[in-house]
């Protein structure tokens, strides 16, 4: 490799913050379109927060829009967050109207009015009315640019239409055009192949598909999901309460916004419970962020402990019990994931519903049987070979048998019963599931271990 | 609500075995139209192997094809195995080239090939050859039905092979042509609105964007993600090492397979270490799935454990200690599973790479001197309130300070290492970082406590 192929690319991150410090607007336009999202991403993610407003002051709106569009929302908005509010309106101004939407309301609400105020009165207007849409329903999700056309237009008009403007329309996702009333119903569907294969004399309502499918402004992102799993479309029109066609929502938004959903859920799960941590977020924002899951678990961890402190007297008898003690809490957690995730699973293709407790107890049970029986006849001669106590072995073993029956039970049926009463089982589950198993681990071993004591000693 | 409106959903998972036990093809061809995609799921899944075999072979083979690729792979899968071979094939040859390239190689070998020697020649080679993409690669998320036409044909001569084609291509997603030269190169791609918009007469070798962006049929699934991040399109065509045009991939098919690819990584994560399972698999293969990663996890903790059995004389001598053993390592794990989330998901959105090992210890030991001091302190001030020793106290607080940076440290680190050693990091990682923070807090604290033993009796 000679000097030349290798350099731009290992030290784009050394390279971005001294062109933004030179005010090379020029430079940093280059390397914003010669660079891939991921090398983009890591590079902005290693600026500070000054140089992070120079770089949106310094390039022209529309780069900068054509930055944001590939970054992680995340970080786009902590790139708006430090631009001067002029230059972030210009550059929200060149977003499309799903990502403003995302955008605006991930704010803070004062640097969201700022850049507000500094856009054109109508599309401030747009953007708040997008703005105020969940970012998981679909009027959150939906872009406002689409095509419609009166319903007695012909075939040649559109296209004339089309021709006019080729230029606003370049950025479009046009599979569709939308026929409309007067007033703004929708009446039908034209797909663009049907313009082209379609005699140009006729009227547009004659070839359009009539009464096409819709989803309310309101329609959840799990609901979209499912519908474009159902039906092959790309796009769908939106439309408002009161019957009018408001905007599209792309198949392609959809999937984006499912995988952002499951990012944020493995996030969650982890014990990140705010859904979104990067880096380059303040520490302390971070720490606290972190800080309140970890606070919770050590409540949930004493309520865990004071079993065993209830049982100290046996413990001390019999004090080889002690390093049993975690591995049991460990292998019912882990039993009991296995059964969390395949619900979640289920749960999300829809094999499963929250009707189907029983069903899914019955299932994991079986399960249970057979791996608590495993796990509990090797741990428990694992035990009774290390220490040379067959009755150890036998309470060890038989309690983590028991308690991989209580663990499978628990976390097959607890992601149902989660969201059931609308909560996200894929965040609840995990807590619920170690507190009762270990609870309930620590109970079965050292109240088994009592009545046996005499021979553990 | 009247009976009517209610009977049909509640009881769609009685009523299909009733329609397959009586052979009612039209009955059952009319619930896969009338039902959405999650209650299909979950009817199938509550069928028998024998019931979902009659299913498929009672049924039009198109319709068949439409539940197949409404339903998740696994259970379509499912579906195939049971079904006769000679309608099985049926029914692939309904199905897009991308989801029978899936079902094929996901079938055993034996079923595959019982279903491809009943496929016509030409058919079951083109089936053959692409079953030999891995599915994670862009041979395998191809389709093959695609429009292409010679450079020499005017925007007419396409015009009106669509229209001589409307039948056949209704179900292509056409959002692109392509032209190619007689051996099959790609030259350019024609966007449906350029047709649209261009003059009848033109050559379309004139009208095309030339030299267009393409893919090697070997690029792997995250950097397709990658490219479709990066790029506007809805699809990019796809090279063969020959240099041919093979096939295209859409964007939807790419954002399909990386929800795909979370669900498993998910799974795994969670100890299904095979990625996939739903409850109507066999009892067996579904236990010992996840009976091989108990085994691992009790080999790990027994390592864990071991360090616990050498203080056992420390333990013996201040047994208030072991209700904060599994506290400790709980904790710890709570603390290291935050990092590990926050890695893979910069891992994932390309805001750190694998070199960037430093940089994430750096940030990760400041929030690990920060939440260690909170949790270690809090814990500590509980220890010695509860069991009325402030030098237990300091033991166990000081112990979880230390532990946390340990576990801050590894969970940040070891994703990026696994990484870089081509793992994935989401299955390796939790084990790796559980029985090192375990090893290391029982350590910590019992070595403490051994030193200041004195004062914990």
């Amino acid at each position: 490799m000679t000097p030349q192929d290798t350099s731009p690319d290992q030290r784009l991150e050394d390279l971005l913050p001294r062109l933004v410090s030179e005010n090379d607007a020029a430079g940093i336009e280059q390397l914003i379109e010669k660079h891939s999202t991921g090398e983009l991403a890591r590079a902005v993610g290693r600026l500070d927060d000054e140089e992070r407003g120079k770089l949106i002051d310094l390039i022209d709106a529309e780069v900068a829009a054509d930055l944001l569009e590939q970054l992680p929302v995340v970080q786009a908005v902590q790139l708006l967050e430090e631009a001067e509010p002029d230059q972030a309106a210009a550059v929200v101004d060149e977003l499309p109207s799903d990502l403003q939407a995302d955008l605006l309301a991930d704010l803070d609400d004062e640097d969201a009015e700022a850049i507000l105020s500094h856009m054109l009165p109508a599309e401030a207007l747009a953007a708040r009315q997008l703005k105020a849409y969940a970012d998981d329903e679909a009027g959150g999700l939906m872009v406002t640019e689409l095509l419609r056309y009166p319903e007695q237009w012909t075939v040649h008009e559109v296209v004339a239409d089309l021709q006019a403007g080729a230029d606003e329309y370049r950025d479009y996702q046009i599979q569709y055009a939308y026929v409309c009333t007067q007033q703004g119903q929708l009446l039908g569907v034209l797909r663009l192949r049907d313009l082209l294969l379609g005699d140009r004399s006729r009227v547009i309502r004659d070839i359009m598909i009539p009464n096409p499918l819709s989803v309310s402004d309101h329609l959840r992102l799990d609901e979209l999901h499912g519908f474009f799993q159902q039906h092959h479309f790309l796009g769908v029109p939106v439309i408002s309460d009161d019957g009018l066609l408001v905007g599209v929502v792309q198949r392609a938004d959809v999937d984006q916004a499912w995988i952002e959903r499951q990012d944020r859920s493995m996030l969650r799960r982890q014990g990140i419970v705010s859904g979104e941590e990067i880096r380059s977020m303040p520490l302390w924002e971070r720490a606290s962020g972190r800080l309140s899951w970890l606070s919770l678990n050590i409540v949930l961890n004493l309520m865990a402990a004071s079993i065993i402190s209830h049982f100290e007297a046996t413990l001390a008898a019999a004090i080889a019990l002690t390093a049993f003690l975690p591995i049991i809490s460990d292998m019912s957690g882990c039993s009991g994931n296995q059964s969390v995730a395949v619900s979640i699973r289920e749960l999300m293709l829809g094999i499963v519903n929250t009707k189907d407790v029983f069903q899914v107890w019955l299932k994991e049970i079986s399960i249970g049987l057979i791996n608590g029986l495993a796990v509990g006849a090797l741990l428990g001669a694992i035990a009774w070979f290390w220490k040379g106590n067959m009755v150890l072995g036998m309470v060890v073993g038989g309690a983590l048998f028991l308690n991989t029956l209580v663990a499978v039970s628990i976390g097959g049926i607890v992601p149902l019963i989660l969201r059931r009463l609308g909560r996200d089982p894929a965040v609840a589950s995990g807590p619920l599931l170690t507190t009762v198993t270990d609870m309930c681990g620590f109970f079965l071993v050292l109240s088994l271990a009592s009545q046996f004591i005499d021979y553990l000693k």
